[in-house]
């Protein structure tokens, strides 16, 4: 998805020949250029997410996405390609822009969770989106009879229960929202975020490579990033994930703690080794080579699944709220279990596109 | 599963050469006679399922299980013969047949649908039975941690909303049930039960076929019972149900209506023709011929899907209980999302099957 945005004129795009540490200050000087572009549209928007953007228009939403990308790309070359880089650099800029990563994005991540979860509960209300359909499923003529129940909805109306749970749910996550679009814009106006930025403006125009970067071979170092990536997934349950309907995302689905599913998180740490590895392939591919297309669908399905995790806890805690009503709490838990299968159906999707094409290592 | 409990002396076993009027008198009189053995060994169990019947001794649910199993074979032949066979005698008999089968399948279904529910609320719950194990799934480390939340329940122990979720469903299911077992013994006492069970004595020894039936060749009204068959899994969804997690069964999970999934109607449908198609074989092939593994699987899966179907149902059923706590009507919701996908589950599992020996018809 981030492919086509970056720029097709990458000086290090379709690079033949050993790739070296210049290839990686290449790279780096791209993304910090673009860091620092995304950051001057952010800054004219005003940073708010206003209506009043035009349609053709960059609006800030753009601009904070570009400023997420161009920082997980900085900071996964900072990791991977570590030896090649002033250490001490390196380690001072690392946690500043997991710091700024993880602040930029918790807005979005409120605002999608949010979204998800209506959409859920729409889907579960028997109010079909088009987008929703799959081939092959006839028309449901759910609410054509029934004549004995006169609470009976319209198609695209939600049922008491779920439109309570989407009213709750909206409520607690448009407040988190809010605050973390504070926290981004505090963030944003804080002399520690002035120190990343500073660093990033050199970066654009001098990168701090070790004396033997530009004689040393990058693809060992890309090599052990996929490696990594490769022993993690070997560790993951797949032959459980690839037996559809194995119940196991659910188990502990009604568990009291409020996090209850380690079994998560292996499979987040394969969707952030998986992004390291896709980075250090730009880094020695250039950003304009073609998406490897098992790596953008396994990337894509470990994704659903981080979401999909995300959105089951926030239903499980939104039914936590004291005093709600039992009609709120049942549409919650329907809700809860149908994001854990969604979380299940993740891992089917990620162990397909992964058999279907093996890696290399 | 029935098969293995039939006479395998069945006087038609691996009958060859034309099969007439002559293999379906043999066929009811031998259910005839196996109803007539089970009542008998249901009476002198005083039909209560009591504790006290020794391990070995066929019990009063073993008996009214036969029972059942007769009266479906005996009812599925009138069905799928009718041209052989009395008309007036069996447009008489069919009705009562069915009645006798409802009446005495209510307790075990409500049984079932307890101990189902049960089930997988401790699955829910991270209670793991060691049947329930998938292999290649590693040993979950869930209550290992977790310092901060001193409720975590130990491995096997219910959660407060999971435990008051099942002691709802407990009561109701377990009144139900008490009520369907006075019901079947009532009904085993009363007038219009003896009219049957005097019919199908007459039936065990002499069949009342018409004048033709001898020489009537029986394979081609099996055969139009396999096309009923076919016909109806040819408009099952069956791409949908082949598509894994394609979430189908969910939708209408929030519905207000008590029965809001007319799309399990058609699978219930298929159920019933499988069954109808799978008699007719053994009319044909006689009860000791070899199971076929297709229809055997077919049927399971959709025997697990009514029952999940029903189950879902049940969950939905008592949310609605009027002044239930707020952690209960989560529960039921996670379970009854679990069991319609569990519904979805069995709609795969039928169209993998199928697909696995396609039908000749």
């Amino acid at each position: 998805m981030a492919q086509q945005h970056l720029e097709p004129t990458d000086p290090v795009s379709r690079h033949v020949g050993p790739v070296t540490g210049d290839a990686l200050a290449g790279y780096l000087r791209a993304q910090a250029t673009e860091f620092l572009r995304a950051l001057r549209l952010h800054r004219e928007s005003g940073g708010t997410t206003a209506a009043g953007a035009g349609p053709g228009a960059e609006d800030p939403v753009d601009a904070a996405r570009a400023l997420r990308r161009s920082l997980r790309r900085v900071s996964a070359s900072l990791h991977t390609f570590r030896p090649l880089l002033d250490p001490d650099w390196s380690e001072s800029l690392r946690p500043e822009l997991a710091w700024l990563s993880g602040t930029l994005g918790m807005e979005h991540a409120y605002e999608s969770r949010l979204e998800r979860l209506l959409l859920a509960l729409h889907r579960l209300s028997g109010a079909v989106f088009p987008a929703q359909h799959i081939a092959g499923t006839a028309p449901d003529p759910q609410h054509s009879g029934s004549p004995t129940h006169p609470a009976a909805p319209d198609r695209g109306n939600l049922t008491v229960g779920a439109a309570k749970a989407g009213a709750l749910l909206d409520r607690q996550l448009t407040l988190a929202r809010t605050r973390a679009h504070s926290t981004a814009l505090q963030a944003l106006g804080s002399s520690r975020f002035h120190a990343v930025a500073d660093c990033i403006a050199v970066l654009a125009s001098e990168v701090p490579l070790v004396q033997s970067a530009p004689a040393t071979d990058l693809r060992p170092l890309a090599t052990a990033a996929e490696e990594r990536l490769a022993d993690a997934v070997t560790a993951l349950p797949l032959v459980t994930a690839g037996h559809p309907y194995n119940a196991e995302a659910l188990i502990h689905g009604l568990s009291p703690d409020p996090a209850p599913h380690p079994q998560d998180t292996p499979w987040h740490q394969v969707r952030l080794l998986l992004r390291l590895h896709r980075y250090a392939r730009e880094v020695l591919q250039g950003t304009g080579a073609p998406v490897d297309v098992r790596l953008f669908d396994a990337g894509r399905a470990l994704d659903r699944h981080r979401d999909a995790s995300e959105a089951a806890a926030a239903a499980a805690q939104a039914a936590r709220t004291p005093r709600i009503a039992p009609a709120t709490a049942y549409a919650l838990g329907v809700l809860h279990a149908d994001q854990r299968h969604e979380v299940e159906a993740a891992r089917f999707t990620f162990q397909q596109s992964w058999q279907k094409h093996p890696v290399s290592t």
